[in-house]
């Protein structure tokens, strides 16, 4: 972890320190202070790393975390404070007074720093400066050697939960148009519980997956339910977190039982087109929008709408080409339009897709890692549109 | 849902609206909004509720948010203000276009709305006020019958994955100290997959699970991991949401596999005492002081160090002993040292505990809603420190 961009950004600033509060589930704080925990605490950077927590998170912060120090509430007279100004008020001084306890008046916040805390701690005496330059964001962007490790091994807990999926779709005969698998109408809640399971065992969670069905996977965000249909297009998307090491896997295939229609097949074959368009471009120095360009032009060129073309599309390439992940599941750098030079060691997904609530939806979504001259793909999953019964 | 107390806090200062901008996530935003999303969007209520949504979640919130009114950033010039001021600005310039859109020039934000945002539309000429009553918390505290429905249905399947945890305890043997389950250790990381499984199944997920024995048990917030051994206190804590409604169950039950040592079984039934003591208090117009007084009080009567009494106690009772729940984990009122007076339809946790790196730890909570003249208990799993073998 290389946070030599902090500390100049601290210098450039002449800021004493970065400050987050905010809950251990935060990317930053959690890249920051190597800690997790079901309630908000707080980080201090100033070329050391501080962490204040409550009582009840001391001992495991003082064990795991990686930082220079770790103290508690109660070293900064937080009852006190809390019986004289009442819970809000009294943590906005417990924080000031360890603030003051390790010199630092003026400090760096990130842009969803809570204002409460940040009014409160102006009203301390304590100067407070957002950070419209999103430094620690910027700085995770660039993943180091472990990092990718982590990335890397999410996405291939990732491709055994997609071929689990694959292999029930494949498994599944079709009765009256619906797919059935085991006796029982083969949903999109089965399947998306058929992956869950599978990440689960591998020590992944997910709060939802997309496993989405003709009109449904014409939303990208729809989530998907029902029964799954044969001849149409499946959109199963798949992004698991580790509870271990907290790095995210993102994954888009797009399947269908049966035959696909000639406009679904076109789609598919475009995306893909479109998808290998996007990787050619991909590499440090580039800038993400050239990326998002070479995914719009081959959609255009096809004469399908794009959100390039018309900031009102409500059907065709209607999302972004791909974005960075890490800790969080959406990220710096965006491919996008944007203009965001990409750096090696950059992780972005690229996720082109077409989508129309008469068709369906098509999308096909890899994670690359951003090379001085190209790209090395996380992702070796295969990429056609029929399922494979053999899987 | 009630939101009379919001409308006449707007009306009391003077304030045009009450805007949210977090991810859908965020508890607030999705009990006002009724609209869950990946990314971050914007609520803003005037006594009517409107949303501001990117393309991609437009459509799937004009057709599921419980909105008066659903807007995208294309139609406040999304596009040209990011191209000519930068996407942190031109998200600033999006969101002030759409509040004056609606007429309002002064807002109310919670106190974890973003500083930058803050920052931003401020600048821009919005008047924006820090909610420090933390009003829609407090509304959300309150919860209507369909709410507590939701937390029922959410402990009822909390308690399905306790007895599926017992039943793998009580079917396990013992060697060397250990316990086996199928001819393989069983660990934590197996108890805890074992009871996610069962959840997912039920349509619950969860980020994290503690199944916590011997030492790890002592550290009220540490997940465990390993070997369970007999003779050990297992404490295992479960709060599990629904992937549906949102809203969370919460259950700690604290087993032990063989013969307990005196001092843990002495632990037990002084928090079972602790537990009975404080849900005795509970009712409508209590402050939540006075249920942890209750349990404070029958610890420190039995030598036992406390929270309240030492500050700095690091065993012992080293928590609150609860805090309301909803569709955030830990969420207004808290029964801990603070004033706050209990109200009927407020569902909270009661969990009082013991920890010692030197013994173990024991925890045992139950989930209640607080009625005019008592309370009603969700919970009604057993209270026994031996497995169960017939589980």
């Amino acid at each position: 972890m290389d946070l030599s961009e902090l500390d100049s950004f601290l210098d450039r600033t002449d800021l004493d320190g970065y400050l987050i509060e905010a809950d251990g589930e935060d990317p930053s704080q959690r890249y920051l202070s190597g800690f997790t925990a079901p309630d908000p605490f707080v980080t201090l950077y100033t070329g050391e790393t501080r962490l204040l927590t409550s009582a009840l998170e001391y001992g495991r912060a003082k064990r795991t975390a990686r930082a220079d120090g770790v103290e508690r509430h109660a070293e900064f007279d937080h009852k006190a404070f809390v019986a004289e100004y009442g819970p809000t008020e009294g943590k906005h001084r417990t924080i000031a007074a360890f603030l003051d306890a390790h010199d630092v008046e003026r400090v760096a916040v990130p842009e969803d720093f809570p204002i409460g805390t940040a009014d409160g701690l102006r009203e301390l005496g304590v100067a407070v400066q957002t950070d419209t330059d999103a430094i620690v964001e910027s700085i995770r962007a660039t993943k180091t050697d472990r990092e990718i490790d982590h990335i890397r091994a999410a996405q291939s807990a990732n491709e055994a939960a997609m071929a689990r999926a694959e292999e029930l779709l494949g498994a599944a005969s079709v009765d009256g148009g619906r797919l059935v698998y085991e006796g029982e109408p083969l949903t999109s809640e089965r399947l998306k519980e058929a992956i869950e399971i599978d990440l689960l065992r591998n020590g992944y969670a997910l709060d939802e997956t997309i496993v989405a069905c003709g009109a449904d996977a014409a939303d990208p965000h729809d989530r998907g339910s029902g029964p799954l249909e044969a001849g149409e297009p499946i959109i199963v998307d798949i992004f698991p977190r580790s509870k271990e090491t907290g790095y995210y896997g993102d994954l888009t295939r797009t399947f269908c039982v049966g035959e696909p229609s000639e406009t679904v097949q076109s789609w598919y074959d475009l995306t893909l087109e479109a998808q290998r368009a996007a990787l050619e471009v991909i590499e440090a120095g580039v800038s993400g929008s050239e990326v998002h360009d070479a995914v719009c032009d081959i959609y255009e060129d096809a004469g399908l709408p794009t959100l390039r073309a018309d900031g009102d599309a409500e059907t065709g390439f209607i999302h972004t080409t791909g974005h960075g992940i890490g800790l969080d599941i959406h990220e710096y750098p965006r491919l996008s339009e944007q203009e965001i030079e990409l750096e090696a060691g950059n992780v972005v997904t690229v996720e082109p897709g077409l989508y129309d609530p008469t068709v369906g939806g098509v999308r096909i979504e890899d994670l690359v890692v951003v090379t001085e001259d190209g790209h090395e793909n996380l992702t070796s999953y295969e990429k056609e549109l029929p399922v494979d019964p053999d899987r």
